[in-house]
């Protein structure tokens, strides 16, 4: 199982408590020993790290745990391979450009093998994993329902589109997703996939993986708006509200902008 | 004028040397204190760093030049704006996925305006530099070219279509260029751009913008070809090749494997 984390706020924010959890698990706490990657949102730009290494030993991570990048969506990942080599291109977050905006991507689970034969629209796979392969799909998909940008009425009808394409990868295994544009973070949850909004009045957090306490309040300003999106909950003094099976929920400037559930029939 | 550096090797080789010369030109010896940014390939990935602040201050220039990131293409920039804002995402290298490889691109030069009326095909910019539109442009002309990817027979041809190409956007202005896939660099040059290709017997080479020496045959083993190519010279007792006016060289492997120029009528 890979560790996901993923953070949508209205102002730049860094992620550097939430990463310090993270990254325990990356061979510390967790068996996820096979590389990690985080990109960043700066405005209309993304800045990507990726190391096929474990991320506890790694020096790029240290990097990113002690230098405050400062961004308004971030998406990670912490990987134990199950399909596909540990290299660099089989690395997440994954990245392709659509409408002139940097689309990011990350994946936790694994899909069955009937997914390499689904035809692909414009976009193709680097590295060999299905995780790679269903974001090229995905992404595919979109770009021929919407070969240009849609308008701000049309946001929730494209999140109930990447739904309903969530729901086909779904039916294929285990898709947890976190999928960004500039703007808007989308996280689509089969199994795991946790979620905190913090905001005024902040208090303090304690990390579940590492004796780390951070005292919000003397972090932030009283507009601050900031939910952070986690396989499992980083803290164990919040409460994190867990996705249901099949729930696709998107944020963007922190706050909940789309949220779908799959209807169940009886 | 900005400052271009790339690397070509047939086996994974770190930059520290060079990086070491051209980081001395972002702020300290040279003008060029706009941002920086760095591609690396390993295999069929691709690492990049990017950072809008002047190379010199980086944190992330620290780390890169440590830190012996190991690559067989490698394309570097270090900006000074003249069109669009200092920000990330005007920072090259860019990069754009084509026959499921990353392309990855630097430009060094200014472009008419009238370029941004020219059509583009499958890939938008982000941002919005000359530059980055350039390079929209010309891998949307070689995907429609070749949608798919061309043969082992064909690199000749492809190499030809991507010289007459740049020989367009030369019209428009300054257009020195480096472009890669996994496999081949691609080096264009309207005016300044030089290279040079080491192989044993290795010798002694010391920067021309830093008191480092580097004595190249204890870092290397006989078989090792590494060429280096950069705006400038980066050493000052070694001879490098200038790039004529119009000439495009393609290398592989660290080997000259494309050489086309201009037909020049009379």
């Amino acid at each position: 199982m890979c560790e996901l984390l993923g953070m949508s706020a209205n102002v730049p924010t860094d992620i550097c408590f939430s990463f310090t959890g993270l990254m325990q698990r990356g061979g510390g706490t967790g068996p996820h020993r096979d590389g990690w990657g985080i990109a960043f949102y700066e405005g209309r730009g993304c800045r990507s790290f990726h190391d096929p290494s474990p991320s506890v030993e790694s020096e790029i991570a240290r990097l990113v745990q002690r230098y405050p990048i400062k961004s308004h969506i971030v998406i990670s990942h912490i990987r134990q391979a199950n399909v596909g080599k540990v290299c660099l291109e089989n690395t997440h977050p994954f990245s392709r450009e659509l409408w002139g905006r940097i689309w990011t991507y990350a994946h936790n689970g694994q899909l069955d093998g009937q997914l390499k034969s689904w035809p692909l629209g414009d976009y193709q796979p680097v590295g060999d994993t299905d995780s790679e392969y269903a974001f090229c799909w995905l992404l595919g998909e979109i770009r021929r329902a919407y070969p240009q940008p849609p308008g701000a009425e049309q946001q929730a009808e494209l999140a109930a589109f990447i739904h309903q394409r969530c729901e086909q990868l779904r039916a294929l295994g285990v898709f947890n997703m976190l999928l960004a544009d500039a703007s808007t973070l989308y996280t689509y949850c089969t199994t795991k996939l946790h979620w905190i909004t913090r905001r005024a009045p902040f208090g303090e957090a304690h990390l579940a993986d590492a004796d780390v306490r951070v005292d919000f309040a003397k972090e932030t300003t009283p507009k601050d708006v900031v939910t952070v999106i986690a396989t499992l909950p980083l803290t164990d003094n919040e409460a994190w509200t867990a996705l249901q099976v099949g729930e696709l929920v998107a944020f963007r400037d922190g706050e909940v902008v789309q949220q779908h559930r799959t209807l169940m029939s009886s």
